[in-house]
């Protein structure tokens, strides 16, 4: 039976789980969830995550939310199946390694990121212009963490070592979205930065939801 | 060999992972940064972690840095010893379930009581009246959280299951401190939120390190 997810294309956390299940080229059924009318915010939906966030994945009688302990479900499960997204099949050292750039990305890529791509691109359908000082700050804290990959990129291939591994999976939505900023040449002008980016955003699983994502999906009536 | 520790006694994440090392009762060697004087922004201590943070661990000739990674690679080298932090011994779903609350602490949790200890305990250190219109925001961010952890703590005894685990070891330090700042009561009148922290915060690998929190030490020649 093929597993659940629930969410919405454009979200980025929902993609990331897609992108995970795509690589292990595993059916899946996305149940989109109409945050619009803030059925995340009602007792169903509540009831399968309590904090009211998508992405969430249902497998038979397990029941997931939070979007990198996903991932680790199902590179863990399907460990034969697809790239080896948490290295079993390597030392426990390397491992630990990939580990350690999953938590880089969850601590420092991804909280400066996001609130660039949110205010760039949902500002205005919150009905407020883009904020330039808060982008500008957490531009200068992205700047400072590309410096740092641009480093580890001159001596891996990848983050967490030789391999692709849910450690650069995990970059690939945000990225998407903030290479369609004015900053984009933040990545572009790392040259070690720009082959990862080039690479790993190439990748079919990839690409398989970038239609998904460009698109605005607001669901109910105007599907008709 | 025993390990190495950089880091500080007071500093949150320095104590998460030195109450894992206690939890499975390895020896340990803790290395002082000297926070104060900026030795974690010089190139002695970027080499062993670029972003310049504590704390990171030394195990023979690997160097991790991130507190959640650190403590996720001591609970899988050590899983035959002490608690089974990570729930090896139990089923995949099991252990699925003890990563979603792992990511519950460090995005729902950790970002809404950090600025409350932050502002309360360090403004004043850093030269400013503490922000309470930050705090209340974290407040009720934190409050928020704590509801979800009510119930799921009505139906398990901890976190991640019947069993103790990181889920629940990572909330140490940070709630060490929230327990005495005036808003102890949030905790305490939620009963099954207060029977897990009376739980917890009562295991020697804990009690081990409150002294060394409780002491704010500069460092310098004023240990002479």
């Amino acid at each position: 039976m093929a597993v659940k997810v629930y969410g919405l294309p454009i979200s980025t956390c929902t993609s990331t789980v897609i992108i995970c299940l795509n690589e292990k080229q595993l059916d899946f059924q996305l149940l989109h969830v109409d945050l619009f009318n803030g059925e995340h915010k009602q007792p169903p939906f509540l009831a399968i995550n309590p904090f009211g966030q998508i992405p969430a994945l249902e497998d038979g009688d397990l029941t997931l939310f939070e979007s990198r302990a996903i991932t680790s479900y199902i590179a863990n499960k399907h460990k034969e199946t697809g790239p080896d997204l948490l290295l079993h099949h390597q030392s426990p050292k390397e491992g630990a390694i990939v580990k350690q750039w999953i938590e880089v990305e969850s601590h420092h890529y991804n909280p400066s990121i996001t609130p660039i791509i949110h205010e760039f691109f949902t500002a205005r359908l919150r009905g407020h212009e883009p904020n330039q000082r808060l982008i500008d700050q957490n531009l200068e804290r992205l700047r400072a963490v590309l410096d740092v990959y641009e480093q580890r990129l001159g001596s891996t291939k990848y983050l967490g070592g030789p391999w692709y591994t849910l450690a650069d999976l995990h970059h690939l939505p945000c990225t998407f979205y903030f290479m369609k900023t004015p900053w984009a040449s933040m990545v572009n002008d790392r040259p070690n930065v720009k082959a990862w980016w080039d690479d790993i955003s190439s990748h079919p699983a990839f690409l398989k939801v970038i239609e998904g994502m460009s698109t605005f999906d607001f669901g109910g009536d105007d599907k008709k």
